[in-house]
């Protein structure tokens, strides 16, 4: 326990040491570094690989699920995928210097607001390897220290991942203490990294709800609450049934294991009996089972009962909550009761409907007419996405590189004192 | 424990029922409710009156010091002056509804960056009963439902302002649980508060550093840390001595209680025996006590040794802390050890030594040749302060209305689906 301090300490005190640094690089030079670390995955494939397979063989023996097993397994393919995530980074706008406002105050005194690097950042992560590469990226783009906790499961893949990044940034002439990877599956480490206030200037979970949960509850570092998606949609009395149709199914079954899926479909009585038919008959096509309100069973012979647990429950899963709505005002209040604030939608033809949708509903990602799978950064242009905030402080939805800055006001007098 | 528990957990339940009104209030309807807040400020002012005698009684009887009791007592002018801030938050821009942002996207989606209100916010402060209307006017402009936790000193005069606040916003026809008042001085309260995820969605601390680690110690909502500032000067050898000179004087004596107020002097040795004689009697003016390395002490006779806590202590008093450097570097690796991030300035002529100052310093402002004191949100000219933030996250520096805003993404399409 001392020594796993003293072990996380060092880590701090050198990513603090080297942040300044990593402030005041050039973009070319971050560029040049990122095209490095691309070229040098590609390279050692082959030592990548093997690292894997050790862990593959401990999940395996561990008997971790086939869906955890998949999200651990590195290919030729997915280290390519790495490689090309990296390169992608250099096409970005470099957000760093940025002045984001300038202005003149009558004393004279000029204020400018300029976009700097958070300073060092903790991204604590569970399985998937591809992470490593994909936060190390983020972090030199943004010109940040980064201290990277991943998952046990993945140990080796991610200490040979986060090895070759090291040796490329120290070949580049950078300080290699810009990247640090906490060597110790001990959840301790976890627990001491989440107090170092001194050395670290957010943390960042990406992963499922418990370790979300875990970090706010025991971070005296400021958070970044990430992920967790219970993500609704309206189907007013005055929507399009044919989009209506579309939207849902697409939300819930285009790829029902993230977040921006759909998990509670909420629907206008006046509608329902026309709708939700041949909606069940298009979702039947994937599966997916319906747990539905009594209004619901009573309209759909397939459809299971819901519990209260269902409203609350995001999925994840071929499985969607349906709740048939006397009002308007009906499914806005379901929805603040039971949204997590990630995206939520409305199908519609009123115009009133939809601005009053969308300025009742409090979420990250408020939709008319639209899936809510679109809640990703790729999807909104942001080019690259840290992942996607369902909490309201310093960002909102999903996060580009400016998550990944704060600011600085540099104030130029000419011998101004306070009067 | 158990009362307070469901007592709080109500003022919460009511802040969240109220905040949908509060974010949709036309600014109209908010700065007409601040109008007449401020109107009934003055007309209740014997009734304020004679309940803040209470609390200073009840002061004067603990033997609080002549300083907490200055900080504690209501005049007529100070209720004035409170009638009039809230006045001041009229004639500011209403942020909420703004859209920072608009575009489309290849597939026809239109994606816009909306401000919007935080939702519910917890304000947790010590003995100025004139943060209270403050607070309440600040919230109420930025469409924020607020709970109000203030210091056992100023118990009844807090009780009575947000009474008299209270009561206006129902004779508007607005909610009155836009704003509310912890009834209780028990410190459980605040624990309790700090816990209340499902409610509240930022608490702020405005206090001594005491309130504010407890704060960040024990809350598992989001919060703003605000206020310390160990701010240092640095004299660089190509600075103006007499420049120098004012704005040391002026950062150190104008106001030493604040935390913009300068701390530490730090002095190139190669103008240290030109400029800190002449510093010093100017500061003598003012009996300011300094606390100086060795070097200093060898220059200044008056000087007492400086010990490890001095360079660590936000004194916020007639002393001032000096050290000789030996070059620009020590001088900002001196800053980057003791800084709290608030406010450093540097004194030069030298192009250069002005920009690597403002690039390598990391605080909240950095200034070149001028007085820290600057950093104050109406000397920015944001027209209203919530605090001086000294953290990264979501807000650095003064904080104007924007500090108490969040954004929405709202999304317009037309049908479409994820492919």
């Amino acid at each position: 326990m001392n020594d796993m301090k003293t072990y996380i300490e060092t880590l701090g005190q050198k990513a603090k040491a080297a942040a300044p640094a990593g402030a005041a690089l050039a973009t070319d030079t971050k560029n040049n570094a990122l095209a490095a670390m691309a070229k040098a995955l590609r390279t050692e494939k082959a030592s990548l690989l093997g690292e894997n397979a050790k862990d593959m063989a401990a999940g395996k023996a561990k008997g971790l699920t086939g869906a955890v097993l998949d999200r651990l397994l590195l290919t030729e393919e997915r280290i390519e995928g790495m490689a090309a995530g990296l390169e992608a980074l250099i096409e970005l706008n470099d957000p760093i210097g940025e002045t984001i406002a300038q202005w003149v105050r009558p004393n004279g005194l000029e204020i400018a607001r300029k976009r700097v690097p958070l300073g060092v950042i903790a991204i604590i992560y569970e399985a998937r390897p591809n992470v490593t590469a994909d936060a190390a990226g983020l972090a030199l783009k943004t010109g940040n220290a980064l201290i990277l906790k991943g998952g046990s499961e993945a140990y080796y893949s991610n200490l040979a991942i986060t090895t070759v990044l090291r040796d490329t940034l120290k070949k580049q002439g950078l300080d290699e203490n810009l990247l640090q990877f906490v060597e110790s599956v001990d959840r301790e480490a976890v627990s001491i990294l989440l107090k170092m206030k001194d050395y670290i200037d957010v943390v960042i979970p990406r992963g499922g709800s418990g370790l979300i949960r875990f970090v706010v509850e025991n971070a005296l570092i400021p958070s970044i609450e990430t992920g967790t998606g219970n993500c609704h949609i309206y189907m007013d009395q005055y929507g399009e049934i044919p989009m209506g149709i579309d939207i849902v199914f697409n939300a819930k079954t285009q790829r029902p294991a993230v977040c921006n899926a759909a998990e509670t479909l909420l629907v206008h009585k006046d509608i329902a009996a026309d709708f939700l038919p041949p909606l069940a008959e298009k979702l039947r096509s994937k599966q997916v089972e319906i747990r539905g309100c009594k209004r619901t069973c009573s309209l759909l012979k397939t459809a299971v009962p819901a519990t209260e647990a269902d409203w609350e429950t995001e999925f994840l899963d071929y499985i969607l909550a349906v709740k048939i709505v006397d009002c308007f005002d009906d499914a806005v209040a379901h929805i603040a009761r039971y949204s997590s604030g990630h995206s939520e939608a409305i199908i519609t033809e009123s115009y009133s409907r939809s601005r009053r949708f969308t300025q009742a509903v409090d979420a990250a990602a408020v939709y008319v007419n639209a899936s809510t799978r679109f809640t990703d950064g790729n999807e909104f242009g942001f080019g690259a996405e840290i992942g996607i905030s369902t909490q309201k402080l310093h960002a909102r939805g999903p996060m580009g590189l400016n998550a990944l800055t704060t600011e600085k006001y540099v104030i130029y007098g000419t011998g101004q004192v306070r009067k």
